[in-house]
């Protein structure tokens, strides 16, 4: 127990031995609870990029998956308790060994849902619905994408007492999301923000200056020891956490002017799989399954 | 706040305010303190599978880096307080990678320690050292190959407050180790336990029945939820559980004489780099370097 931890405590004890001099030793535990919760949170942020941090509100069941074509990472969030679970991002060739750990974990697929409208590869939503009766599928309202549920900024997708927030991060796409967990411990930041890097804003209704909009407002605004996990790497890093982030990824710390003159001219090659995947992705990739 | 964390707060709030009522508020602190990592600790036990625990001890920073060509998984260990890091398999081909990501995040890299003489890769031991002056490479005494540390079972690697302890687990090759985080919660299994799999034994001084008994007694003797960090994964797969391994692992599940009969006819075809990578492992990665 460091000096940094005892430092943090003393208050809190200092403030419950008050309330119980006072004669309310609910309160004082209420308070204490509190402080505690105040302290724990800045012993978080002292840990800054710890890839590892439990959440403030209790334990989550908690995978990264990989799906080596298009170097997507899909995530598996569950509640320990009701084995309620939320999938983001399935890819079509993964399904199966998606289903597959879902049912030796003991888990209940409650919602699949896409970050946005994906360009290089095939969903697995549509597949995950046929395979685990009673998934439902989710994607944002601005996707043009058909779902279950229609996503909406400020929605909750809940599972058991956990949840998974709903931030509009458009400029990728139109109907690009960030899903952040209750306690702001975790982003899935899609597309809209990689580990050093962004989605590319050339195609899908894609804007420059919308997307560093939306990581400003909505990425960046979060507290620096959220850690960020993206819909894709290509590069072997699997987390990043915002501090980060703002600190060096190498487009975003830059100005809203550099960073547009940057997007135009990176000059990628078109998605092997556009042509297929859009119109897949439209309609939960199950358009030829 | 949930009433699990409300029930485990009250005897130590409790036990303060006995003791400062005795007088003596520093024990009293040092009591919270005691009382509140124990409750910590039995918190970290409920949470059963997640990947995503925190250390009993504090936090440590933590990293899962991905090489795509060998499929192996190098990991970054850090000490947030002293800066002192270790990394794991690090890979030749994505040291640059690895010396950024080491830079960024402020660390001193004290160790670079190889679970075993890999035959798929050339290891980035040998790189790291001319490349982070200070580092020591590590690898057992029994994988014949040379290091600066020459590790025994029962041995400790510390980086700050934290350490990896060593525990022998032969059978892929005679030289395989497990390194095991001070408070049991992460193991670095190398290629004895794979997720759902296992290390090939038929090369490199390979005994199925050695590697059986290694899994068996230095692997599945740990805690259920303590999470099985592998050198290599070919599905996309990042973590398992000691829990999850003694329930589904396909081969490990089975009676010695069944997992000898599997091993002895997985008939794979001989590792692509095996002639290049290790005479190259068997001196740091660096005879052409």
């Amino acid at each position: 127990m460091n000096s940094a931890v005892l430092k943090g405590l003393k208050p809190a004890v200092a403030y419950v031995l008050r309330l119980r001099a006072a004669g309310d030793s609910r309160k004082a535990l209420d308070g204490f609870t509190q402080l505690y919760r105040g302290w724990n949170l800045q012993k978080v942020g002292e840990r800054g990029y710890s890839a590892r941090m439990e959440h403030a509100g209790g334990g989550v069941i908690f995978r990264q998956l990989f799906e080596p074509v298009s170097c997507t990472y899909t995530y598996l969030l569950a509640d320990p308790g009701s084995k309620e679970a939320v999938l983001i991002d399935p890819v079509l060739e993964t399904v199966d060994r998606d289903v597959k750990l879902i049912d030796e974990l003991g888990l209940k697929l409650k919602v699949a849902v896409n970050t946005h409208c994906h360009a290089d590869h095939i969903t697995g939503t549509g597949l995950l619905k046929k395979k685990l009766y009673g998934t439902k599928s989710a994607i944002s309202r601005h996707s043009g994408a058909k779902a279950d549920i229609m996503l909406s900024d400020g929605d909750s997708i809940t599972f058991g007492k956990h949840c998974l927030n709903v931030r509009n991060t458009p400029g990728h796409t139109d109907g690009c999301v960030t899903l952040v967990t209750g306690d702001q411990s975790m982003a899935f930041t899609g597309d809209a923000l990689l580990i050093r890097g962004c989605g590319r804003t050339d195609f899908q209704q894609g804007c420059s200056k919308t997307l560093y909009n939306s990581v400003h407002t909505q990425i960046f605004s979060l507290p620096g020891h959220c850690l960020i996990y993206p819909a894709h790497d290509y590069k072997g890093q699997t987390v990043s956490t915002v501090y980060e982030e703002k600190k060096f990824n190498p487009r975003l710390t830059k100005s809203l002017e550099e960073f547009v003159k940057i997007m135009a001219n990176l000059n990628l090659p078109k998605p092997a799989k556009i042509d297929v995947a859009v119109p897949a992705n439209l309609v939960c990739g199950l358009h030829d399954v």
